[in-house]
């Protein structure tokens, strides 16, 4: 049971071995849990709520034993414990692939702001947490496809999600914001068409992680791209009024144009319209 | 969003194709919607909570086309509006084997009773509502191990949770109540454990579901063990002080005892003792 604040924000993340995830080699049990955690957290902290409560679901199969499901929830653990996070009940079952729904729960007070998808508008500036395309650079660097550091693989094994930032966006009077999941390209046209507004992305300041233009240059591409299309940064793209700027502490990329709602690219390669879900 | 009443009840249920059911024949993805969502409502009944809000991780094998994909909603959708639950969000994803993972919310009041599992006191009754034995004599003739009605097979693949049940029962002055999902003789001793005490179930006055004696001897076993070891019927198992007997509604099949908390069979035969999961 847990005492009840203001307003109560729920989201529910699933991850599938296959799908989101191949365990094996770098990517431990560990890993699997924190990233579950940290994709489900990272949607309170693109609303800016702080997190309360995360409720696991475990499917298991055969070959994960006893050490392997408890090394699981010690890797979400540990991220709860970092992120104030409470891990508050669960469920776990056998079945033929690893499986991890996780629930999570932020509390508001009436005093938070909490920011949607739907309230950029003309005028406001488009900006990004951190730096972007380090976990797509570190997911081909692990899949051999390149060679890289350390720190990209641990980025794509563990990301963290922005709850700080999120509270402090909304604090300093975001309009509208998102988590980058799936990449930007495809994030921020879901902003656009949330909000009804077109959004015009300039590819040359895309703020790239650290290593992220030679993983690119390996793989034949732009390094604007792999940052536009590379999913799972779990970073936040954020759209602010222009007299609070100074305020958000963001990489500015962009700016939000009346019209109807499309992503524009200036200074990207002719193909950048049809910029998506990267793929190699 | 969600306003929040004084406290908030989470729990999470996970249900895998192959391990909690087998898609096809009678079980239609409608059922798999109802089920998952029913097993997880049944344990804020057992609480006494009222439901609220329910939020479902589907994850669907290639097989399921998204006809069936919203079919296993609609399901949990039509047992939602019936019982006054919310589904207000959830996630997809693809992966090898139907997975439905539910996180139920309830929200109580500070007038609300909850009831835990850790209450039973020597002298209370121990009472069961509804029937036993239907589910496990419905999936037996799913199974096409036995001849049977279609009612038990509708009580299989649609279990009710007992929302309203348990709420009257926590309001009744019930001490201690859980839902039946393993089976009576091992959710019996859980409850046993969890207070500390012991419990006597006399085998001769569990109420049968209509048909299961006929299904039992089908299967060369008594109808006693089947309705005390068939799991997933979701009535629930209550104990309470005999002066709140009248108020209960239930039907009396034991008592707690001081001692080692330990589950003691009457009227049963010489094997009740290991009584657990029915198999056959």
């Amino acid at each position: 049971m847990v005492s009840a604040d203001a307003l109560s924000i729920t989201s529910v993340d699933v991850m599938v071995e296959g799908t989101h995830f191949r365990l094996g080699g770098h990517c431990r049990p560990e890993d699997v849990g924190h990233r579950a955690l940290a994709g489900a957290l990272s949607d309170l902290a693109a609303m800016g709520a702080p997190a309360g409560e995360a409720y696991l679901a475990v499917v298991a199969p055969p070959e994960l034993d006893d050490e392997d499901v408890l090394a699981l929830h010690r890797g979400a653990e540990a991220l709860a414990e970092a992120t104030g996070t409470t891990i508050a009940g669960g469920d776990f079952a056998r079945g033929p692939a690893l499986t991890v729904a996780v629930t999570v729960v932020g509390w508001a007070g009436a005093e938070d702001r909490l920011v949607g998808r739907d309230g950029a508008q003309p005028g406001d500036l488009v900006g990004v947490t951190g730096a972007l395309g380090a976990s797509a650079a570190g997911l081909a660097v692990l899949d051999g496809l390149a060679l890289g550091d350390d720190a990209l693989v641990q980025r794509h094994l563990r990301p963290w999600p922005r709850l700080l930032e999120g509270r402090a966006l909304a604090a300093a009077g975001a309009s509208a914001m998102l988590d980058l999941s799936d990449g930007l390209a495809s994030d921020a046209l879901r902003l656009a068409e949330a909000s009804g507004v077109a959004i015009e992305l300039d590819a040359g300041a895309l703020p790239l992680a650290e290593g992220v233009a030679e993983v690119a240059a390996e793989l034949g591409r732009d390094g604007a791209e792999l940052a536009a299309t590379g999913g799972e940064d779990y970073e936040l793209c954020a759209c602010v009024p222009p007299e609070h700027r100074d305020a958000a502490g963001l990489t500015w990329i962009g700016e939000v144009h009346a019209g109807e709602p499309e992503l524009r690219w200036r200074g990207a390669p002719s193909g950048a319209a049809a910029w998506r879900g990267f793929e190699y």
